[in-house]
C-alpha cells in the first residue's frame, strides 16, 4: 500500500472510526484501523465485535492494498503532523512509513487478512429520520437505559416503527422513557432493539448531517450518517410489556414549571449523599408542591406553584430518577399525573404525547 | 449568631475558602468553615493545620457569634440559593438555619470553640510583588517543584530576596527552576521555603489584584491579595545548593525557535509511553537539531533548524522534562547551553538571565 492524502482529513477520519476500536483486547487486530487503499479511495474501518464504524477519504492511490495500524498511535502522530500531507507506506513485512514535512515514522503494522470480517447488512428497504429529531429522541430516551448487566436486552432502546409514527422506548427498572414522532414510513410494522452504546456513537457523528438513515436485518442495524457507515449487532430478547406498566388512571393531575420544578428537586436534594441515600418528599397540594428531604445531615424543605387538579398526594421519590426524567422534556411545561402515593407516576407534556416518563416512587418512612 | 447577607458574595467568598478545607480527616472541625458574625462583617475561614485561608465580606449582623459548618455542605447549599439574600442563624446547640426564598435548609453546624487556632504573623515588614510577575514566577518553577516526599523541602519553592532582587527556585532531582525578577526591596537578605500547595493556592486567588504583600515569621508566611489572607507554615530543611549545581562552562550553544523545538519533541515523542519508557535522542548539529525516538513500537525521526556555535552533541532526555522546560520559557527563541552527551543542560533566554531550566541527560544505550 501506497498512498498519499491530506492529513486533516485522515486524522479527522481516523479519530471518529476510533471511538469503537476496542482498547483492552487480547486480539492486537481490533485495537487497530483498518486501512484499504482502493482506486482513490482510503477506506478505514474500526470494529470491535459489537459495533462497526465504515468511512473513506479521497486519496491519491499509488499502490493499491490494506492494513491494520494500531489506532491509538495511528490517530496520535496524524494529529501532530506538521505538513497537511501525509504519506503512508506499508510494505509486504507489514512495515509501515508514515511521512510528512521532516517528520518520518517507522511503524510495524499487522497483517489485513487478520481483521475480522464486518456483517453486511442486505436487504430491506431504508428508513429515513431527520438527525434532529433522531438525536432528540435518543437523548430524550437513553437516561433511563439500563445500567444493569442483568438484562441484557434492557441496556438497549426498542424502536418501534409503523405506519407514520417511531416510537423510542427505554427502561431500567424503576422509570421508563417513551419518546414518540411521527415519521414518513408506510412498510411493514417492525421493532428491534439497538444498544444504548450503539446510538451514543450516532449521537457523536449525527450534527454534520440532515437525514440519518437506517437499514435492519435480522441481527444487526446499519446506520448510514454522511460518509459514515455504522454497522451493530442488535439485541435479543424479551423487552418489557411497556404498555402495561402504565397506569391507566389517575386521581390527580399536576400542571407545573419544569425549571422551577427541577431547581427545587436540586436544592433540596443537596443533603442527599451517596452516604445518605434518602427519598425525596413531595406534596402535591392544591396550587403548591411542598418538596423536603430529612438525612443525618439535617432537613430541607421548599416550595414551588403548581396546578393541581384531583387529591392531594404526599409521594417518594429516588431524587436523581425524578431530577432526570424532568431534564429529559425540554419543554416550559409538564403535566404529573398521580395515582396515590403507591403508584408510579407519569411525567408528560400538557398537550399532545410526544413523550412519557414513568417513574417508580420510593416508599416514605412514615407510612405503612 | 444571626446574619443577613447577598448570597453570592458569600457563596464566592466561601468557595475560595474551601479549596484549603481538609476533604478527609478524622476531625470534623477542619473540614468545615468557621464563620464569625462582628460588627459588621462576616469572617470566613479554611484551614487543615498547613493551609489557611481567611477572608470577610459584608454582612448585616443581627446577632454576633460563630460557628463551624461542614464546607462541602455549605457550598453546595449557597450556590444553588434561590433569592440573593441569605439568612443564617445558629442557635447555642449549634442547629443552624439557612434560608433564601422559600428554600430553608436546618443543619447541624460545629462549636467555634473547637476550631484550631490558625498561627499568626507578626513583626518583620512586607515585601510587595506585583500579581502578574508573582504568578508568572510561580508558574515557571512550579513544574519542577518535586511530587516524591522523600525530601520534603523541594516539595516547596525556595524565595531568595535581596535588594533589588527577587529569585524562585525549585528542583526535583532531575532538573532545576530558576526564575529572577527586579523588585523593590531594600531589606535585609531573606530566604524561605513555600509549600507548592501553598502557592497553587496564591495562583487562584491572585487574578483579581494589583499587588501581593508577603509577611514572613520564622516558620510561618501570609499572603495578603486583596481581602484574602493566605498563611502557611514554611518548610524546613535543606535545600539543594543549586549555584554548584550549574555548570560553569559550555562546549556548545544553541539558539533555536522555542515552539519549532517543542512541537517536535512532541512529535517524536509519540511512540514514547508510560509502557516504554525511552531517551529522546537530539543531535545539536550545525545548523539543524535531529530529534528521534526507538522504543519497541517503531522508530520517529524529525529535524529543525537552529544556530550552533562549539561542537556537536549527541544527547538523551526525558522527553516529559525536557518539554517542561521549554514550555516554561514563555518566550519566542531559547539558547541551550551544553556541555557534552553526560552534562546537565541549561536552558537561558538568549538575552539576560531573567530564567535558568537546567535538565539532567540519561544516557543513550549505545554510549559506553
Amino acid at each position: 500500500m501506497k498512498i498519499i492524502c491530506n492529513t486533516e482529513l485522515l486524522s479527522e477520519a481516523c479519530q471518529n472510526v476510533q471511538r469503537v476500536v476496542s482498547t483492552k483486547t487480547s486480539i492486537p487486530a481490533i485495537e487497530g484501523i483498518y486501512m484499504k487503499a482502493l482506486g482513490n479511495k482510503l477506506m478505514l474501518t474500526g470494529y470491535d465485535l459489537e459495533v462497526g464504524i465504515d468511512t473513506s477519504i479521497d486519496a491519491k492511490i499509488e499502490k493499491e492494498g490494506a492494513i491494520i495500524l494500531n489506532a491509538r498511535i495511528l490517530c496520535d502522530i496524524l494529529r501532530k503532523l506538521p505538513s497537511e500531507i501525509v504519506h503512508i507506506e506499508a510494505d509486504e513485512r507489514q512495515l509501515c512509513i508514515i511521512r510528512s514535512g521532516d517528520v518520518k515514522y517507522k511503524i510495524v503494522g499487522i497483517a489485513a487478512e487478520e481483521y475480522p470480517e464486518t456483517p453486511t447488512v442486505t436487504g430491506g428497504y431504508p428508513i429515513i429520520v431527520e438527525s434532529e429529531i433522531l438525536r432528540e429522541m435518543i437523548r430524550q430516551t437513553n437516561f433511563a437505559v439500563s445500567k444493569n448487566d442483568a438484562k441484557i436486552v434492557h441496556t438497549g432502546i426498542k424502536f418501534e416503527i409503523k405506519n407514520g409514527e417511531i416510537k423510542l422506548i427505554a427502561v431500567d427498572g424503576f422509570r421508563l422513557a417513551i419518546r414518540k414522532e411521527n415519521i414518513k414510513y408506510t412498510g411493514e410494522e417492525i421493532s428491534f432493539i439497538v444498544p444504548a452504546k450503539t446510538l451514543n456513537e450516532v449521537l457523536k457523528l449525527v450534527d454534520n448531517t440532515d437525514v440519518v438513515s437506517m437499514n435492519i436485518a435480522k441481527r444487526h442495524i446499519l446506520f448510514e450518517i454522511e460518509n459514515y457507515k455504522i454497522i451493530s449487532r442488535l439485541l435479543d430478547g424479551e423487552f418489557l410489556d411497556y404498555n402495561s406498566a402504565i397506569p391507566k388512571s389517575l386521581t390527580t393531575e399536576v400542571k407545573v414549571n419544569t425549571k422551577l420544578f427541577m431547581d427545587s428537586i436540586e436544592r433540596t436534594s443537596l443533603l442527599i449523599t451517596d452516604r445518605v441515600k434518602s427519598p425525596l418528599r413531595c406534596v402535591f397540594d392544591e396550587n403548591i408542591i411542598r418538596i423536603s428531604t430529612i438525612t443525618s445531615l439535617g432537613t430541607a424543605t421548599d416550595r414551588i406553584p403548581c396546578q393541581t387538579e384531583g387529591n392531594r398526594v404526599e409521594i417518594g421519590f429516588n431524587n436523581i430518577f425524578l431530577l432526570d426524567a424532568l431534564k429529559a422534556c425540554n419543554i416550559e411545561n409538564v403535566k404529573i399525573n398521580l395515582n396515590g402515593s403507591l403508584s408510579p407516576i407519569t411525567i408528560v407534556p400538557p398537550e399532545g404525547d410526544n413523550f412519557l416518563f414513568l417513574v417508580l416512587p420510593v416508599r416514605l418512612k412514615n407510612e405503612n
